[in-house]
């Protein structure tokens, strides 16, 4: 058998060196000073002018490769990646994107330059040194009691939601959580409300379940429960975004949100709150979650810290009525938290201390002023922007086919979405869907609405 | 709304105060010196003995309520949990445990103290200092590219098995893997060979998915190919542990590799190879796995890091051939991996600097001798352990009911298992499986074999 020559080469020069090279050249090219499709030095060369040996080099150049930074191309070299540039136009403001650097308007990511990543990496830091030995050790089925406690607390404290920890169950993402909640609950068959348009890569769940999925439209009012109590009334679940629908922005008004709970607890019905963005509101009071006015019991509220915090945690939870404990239990059994155990204790740190709150009123603040500055910047390009009042999206109405428009914007390197491809039946306005939570200051808006009207305009 | 209190004390007081005493209590209690059941200081005079603010007091045994150590009992004050004992037993070895230490015999753990924690904060704490605003975006739906290519590499150099980084898919654990290569392949109705006995929280995988489930006996050269092509020819799945039989210990023979390698290629059927302790061989030669014989590229290899490393890391992988990319691509799409982006990136590291490597080297030396401890003192005391050459638990044969000499065991604290319980199908011989990854001397041996002995002969 071969030696593996990169293991060789790491247990003879210190690691932390080829590691700082590949930095450098990150941010070379990230700044725009490597150009993509430049040839990069050979590492005989580039170890020369370092001063360092050239294996040094190779495992730098091997990382960038692995990353999709650098690319090889046998004899000629080792080049900077032309797909670190989204597209070949030089108008694209995503030219020299290093890889996980959102597009303009990419949605489903809070603001990635707000989060206080030195704090977290203090917290984690911390909580590494206390690990002890049983920390490694599978985690809990339904997650850690402290980070359970720390969630109930929160909610208690910011939603108005009074749960015991036993109530939470923690999962590695909203996916996860509906599965668990499926297998907790439904049988083949049943009958859930969706709302139409809605988050289409949770309809797997309800699939793979053998469930059925009954589209029901969304007005200004949010979900339009006569709708559903005309043509499903015997559905045994209701998946919904009160707060703010994903994806038309709108609020669940307090008639539906009792008609919806009145629904339920006559039919024995289940309610599954999607609270995934209610934090970031910006005008008026937000209503509460339908969680907190559950007398009946047939709520099942599901948040996330994939918004809240950022995505590649993998966290989110849910809290069940204290019945159906048991249930979700035994379904965890089943379908284990698969969040590590170090994340959901420093996770808890974060909540318990009451850094989570300060980032979250930080980032209200930053959100309305980031929100502003697209819907200013789009309404002056001749936008129509529909008003909302919360969230962490924009939509824009539009004539004309908009799945062919966002088109043209993606081939130009602009991350919008048709409205119509949320959507489960063809009907209803067209639209444009955005995320402002990148937008970073005004003049970045502004560069980006008049990119967006040359490309569909 | 009242104001959370546990916020607003911490954030007047400093953190590490608290949770250092919350420590020294910790300690206090797994060394015996604070016993189970009793009561402890009043926060107020615990306050004054400390010289700290008795809030800070309070919220250490806050904590340690949160996590099971210690319980309230309203007026009567705070007391050391008895559950943190597992029986009332005063011969019980598990009395005074923390939680999550593993039971004496305790199963599926690695040996908690040999693992090199301290190297592992330090990479974990280098790739904390190390990320962007970019690391905070949800991790690659198949997983990490550098932790894949450094899979390939340990795959190459350690197990013989030839494969590019794009064939490895990064999972939350052997389930997930599991769950997304019955997605990439199976359809209702499909049959699959399983291994009677085998690794129980497998099945609800395959019920899930509606396929059939073919229990195939195990003897001394592994499962019984013969059976499975007399009975279940038309299968389209076999799920094996050919390197150590889970639980029986036993490699399948090499003839019953040829045998199972010309069905699936004729058949046009799937082998998952779970390769799960694969590396903790003592005596002989291990064969090479399925995977690296597999010419016609019908074997989907299933690793994880769970005995390797540690469970709470929860992280395994997946190797499938070339062709079946896209597939597995698809279903990742589905079910993307849920392990967090750090956790992927310090893995990386671990295993490209050759600590994984010398991890693992260590680890064959010190389960080698902690298996002769345990083997030597069973059979002191009179029990028949199954000779095997490799792997992480120990079988002892057993005459009479298997299942109630283990409910005597595990009353008395004692993790053992009964093989029936590992059974489909009720047949062949009892015996009590044990793990001895966690004997960390002769003389616990002993005293474990004792105590067993007093438990059931």
């Amino acid at each position: 058998m071969a030696k593996n020559p990169s293991l060789i080469v790491s247990a003879h020069h210190a690691f932390p060196r080829y590691q700082q090279i590949a930095r450098q050249l990150k941010q070379a090219i990230s700044e725009g000073e490597l150009l993509p499709g430049s040839r990069l030095p050979s590492s005989r060369t580039m170890a020369l002018e370092l001063g360092v040996a050239r294996a040094t080099v190779e495992n730098a150049y091997g990382e960038l490769v692995s990353q999709g930074w650098l690319e090889r191309r046998g004899q000629a070299g080792t080049f900077v990646s032309p797909s670190v540039t989204a597209t070949a136009s030089s108008q694209n403001v995503a030219a020299s994107q290093p890889q996980g650097a959102p597009l303009p308007f990419q949605m489903g990511l809070p603001a990635l330059d707000a989060f206080p990543r030195a704090l977290w990496a203090r917290l984690m830091g911390r909580r590494l040194r206390l690990q002890t030995r049983y920390d490694l050790v599978m985690p809990e089925f339904k997650g850690e009691s402290t980070l359970r406690q720390a969630i109930a607390d929160y909610l208690r404290f910011s939603r108005s939601i009074e749960c015991l920890p036993e109530q939470i169950f923690i999962t590695a993402g909203f996916q996860a959580s509906m599965r668990l909640a499926v297998r907790a609950l439904a049988k083949p068959g049943d009958g859930i409300w969706l709302e139409d348009p809605g988050y289409r890569y949770i309809r797997p769940v309800f699939t793979d379940a053998q469930m059925v999925m009954h589209p029901v439209p969304v007005d200004e009012e949010g979900m339009q429960i006569d709708y559903g109590l005309a043509h499903a009334p015997q559905a045994r679940f209701a998946l919904l975004t009160p707060a703010h629908q994903s994806p038309l922005g709108v609020a669940l008004s307090l008639e539906r949100r009792r008609q919806l709970l009145d629904w339920a607890a006559t039919q024995q019905s289940w309610i599954f709150e999607d609270d995934y963005d209610s934090e970031f509101r910006y005008h008026g009071k937000p209503l509460p979650p339908i969680k907190s006015l559950d007398g009946p019991e047939r709520v099942i509220y599901a948040g996330t810290f994939s918004k809240s915090m950022f995505p590649a945690l993998r966290v989110a939870w849910l809290v069940v009525p204290q019945r159906q404990i048991e249930a979700f239990s035994q379904a965890a059994g089943f379908l284990p938290c698969t969040a590590p155990l170090l994340i959901q204790q420093t996770l808890a740190d974060f909540l318990r201390e009451g850094h989570f709150w300060r980032h979250l009123k930080k980032m209200r603040q930053c959100y309305s002023e980031r929100r502003v500055w697209l819907e200013t910047a789009l309404q002056n390009e001749g936008f129509e922007v529909v008003p909302q009042a919360g969230g962490i999206q924009l939509v824009m109405r539009v004539k004309g086919n908009d799945r062919s428009l966002v088109a043209r914007a993606r081939a130009a390197g602009l991350a919008v979405q048709a409205l119509s491809d949320w959507r489960m039946i063809p009907q209803g306005e067209g639209g444009i869907l955005m995320s402002f939570t990148n937008v970073t200051s005004a003049e970045m808006a502004l560069g980006y609405a008049s990119q967006l009207r040359k490309a569909i305009m």
